[in-house]
């Protein structure tokens, strides 16, 4: 029988990668190699009583279809967050989306045709490239200092390409790096966009996880012509298994992701929807923040204190104000592969970086993620992986 | 500010019948329109006791980023129904999708390029027009009768076309029609693609609801070359606001499904998944099976009596053996949208047929829909329905 594939198909290839990291799924594995939220924040026992709740109070409507824009007092709810933030919208400028990744495959679905190009970050989130990918984008890779985009580079690119369709950013506490954009690099990048009349999508998973004070205005606050589309979650403050998240930006634009969503799931899952607009109803979310905050922080201290006495002084990391991330950068010599082979038979499992970038290939970076792993197992993961490094250096 | 959408986004438009459609959603009005399941079957009540379980035994898990390719007990499930119906499946031969109609959209992901040809059904179902469109097919219609495709018109246009990637069919009390296809036309189905080399997504979203005994087996039961595709949902037997089905396939060909469905929303909701798991864990499938069939027979009954009681004699309609639809054809000078906005100025809606065709355009067509509607109303609107055609006719 003749296979039949479309092209994206045949090149959606299991990665090497996520294929060992499957392996490392026991309790004796120390991941940093997930991206996953700190589940002992996730309201198991309260959620007991809201869903009894949203039964006897929404009965047989928290099962039906339901419509593809999404409820609208959760609608409400994030257009208060997003008030918060400083942005305005209206109702009909949000749309509930099946996790954030929907948010992803619905902007593929309403800009780009194949051969256009788009700009994103070097590196940026893998599985942005895997939503943006199966529509044959062409990617454009902008370079990152501490600051974030390098504003002098994203011009340059702009400049040479006048055809470029968006800009992909995630500003605040990036994933895979952790590094947060500046407020006057927001402003700039705005200010470019409308120079140059391209697009921005800004994704923002993490904003409300901020350990040095309020988070920076989002890249959308300072959009006054809508050309910012802005994408966010409630994974990380309620927890990922529901999957709900939010698109925001342009009414024009918003009606064309609802009517791409039509064709791709209908609408997102009612019943869920509810779970996050009813917890939000009885619980406190600034007080939430807060708490989630103490413990993402507490964990990220425990990682950086143990890598800067653990990890030999060639290599170098970031320091997040938030999120969930550490990036580190090994001597170039170094492959990250050959050490996660090594690290896996110890028992530590990290993501290599090169998976990452959405064209270059960079063999000696690594995302460690700390949100997932307890404080103890932080300590004892990253004494191994100093010693591994250490040895790979030495050989 | 310029607008750089894509050509699928340029050509989604809301749809005006849906737009009128909308105002429908009100007490007074008897609505044929939907595709809404009984409502008064969703487990409400045992809901409560199950979502308590779910948090107890699964707590954080329940709640956690989950696998791309579903929860494997909910996947033992669908192999369990799988069976039923004479399809020999693994776990890997099954996918875990974000409701049915995520099946569809994987479905264009995984085989549509641009140009591509692909059969349907004419009429077909319209949110399966919906997501592959995006991928820009080229549709080509196949006549249906009483026992479904017209074989020798299905083997024309394989044979005219020997690059078809698929043909999408809906053999079971299609949507919209409510036509069934008789064994020998899925045996001679099948014997055809194996002889012309093409795939068939079979899509099965309410098999179970037959009201003349055993449904007939599916045309993936016939399939020895691992050439037919079956999607299926909860969505009938439970309700539709999880959000869970499923896609059970050839290991090589479901891979691909799963490795595009993680750059589509990672994965499906994990507490969803186990909301049904575990309903079907604590109450038997052929019980709740029955006692749906029952309700939605004598739905069909009262409609069909009705039907037969109201309409002129020059308005032709289907027999469904099972599902939810009756198709209408009226007269070929009466436009069913016409007729749609003299219905609503009486508080009756439905769906003009023309929205289910692919290519061609069909205007005296009516899709009406008895499931989501209560039996007393059925009577009321089917009666005002038969004056407002009647008028029309007498025009």
């Amino acid at each position: 029988m003749e296979m039949k594939f479309s092209k994206r198909a045949m090149e959606a290839k299991a990665s090497e990668v996520r294929e060992l990291l499957k392996l490392t799924d026991r309790a004796d594995v120390i991941a940093f190699g997930g991206g996953l939220p700190a589940e002992e924040v996730f309201p198991v026992e309260e959620m007991i009583e809201i869903c009894k709740d949203i039964l006897i109070e929404h009965g047989t409507r928290s099962m039906q279809y339901s419509t593809t824009e999404g409820n609208n007092q959760i609608r409400s709810l994030m257009q208060e967050i997003m008030k918060e933030k400083g942005i305005t919208a209206e109702l009909d400028n949000i749309l509930v989306t099946s996790g954030s990744q929907q948010g992803l495959d619905l902007t593929a679905k309403v800009f780009i045709e194949a051969g256009d190009k788009i700009i994103c970050e070097k590196p940026t989130y893998m599985a942005a490239i895997n939503a943006f990918k199966p529509f044959y984008p062409d990617f454009l890779e902008v370079e990152m200092d501490e600051e974030g985009i390098v504003i002098e580079e994203l011009e340059k690119l702009v400049k040479e390409n006048p055809d470029v369709k968006f800009i992909y950013t995630i500003p605040d506490y990036q994933n895979p790096t952790g590094i947060t954009m500046s407020l006057e690099r927001r402003k700039q990048m705005i200010d470019i966009a409308n120079r140059y009349d391209v697009l921005i999508i800004e994704d923002n998973p993490y904003s409300e996880i901020s350990f040095a004070g309020e988070p920076l205005p989002p890249i959308k606050s300072f959009d006054t012509e809508g050309r910012v589309i802005y994408l966010s979650t409630f994974s990380k403050l309620v927890c990922p298994g529901f999957r709900i998240g939010w698109v925001c930006g342009k009414q024009s634009i918003i009606n064309k992701y609802g009517l791409l969503k039509q064709g791709t799931d209908l609408h997102t899952n009612i019943f869920s929807q509810l779970q996050i607009l009813h917890f939000f109803k009885k619980y406190n979310r600034k007080e939430r923040i807060d708490y989630i905050k103490g413990i993402y922080k507490r964990k990220r201290d425990v990682m950086l204190t143990a890598i800067e006495k653990e990890f030999p002084k060639e290599v170098s990391y970031t320091t997040p104000v938030g999120g969930m991330f550490v990036w580190i950068t090994l001597p170039e010599k170094i492959k990250a592969k050959n050490l996660l082979e090594k690290a896996l038979k110890e028992n530590v499992a990290f993501v290599p970086g090169d998976a990452f970038y959405a064209k270059s290939h960079v063999e000696n970076t690594i995302r460690l993620n700390y949100s997932g792993v307890e404080e103890d197992k932080i300590k004892i993961g990253i004494k191994k992986l100093g010693e591994i490094i250490r040895n790979e250096i030495n050989l």
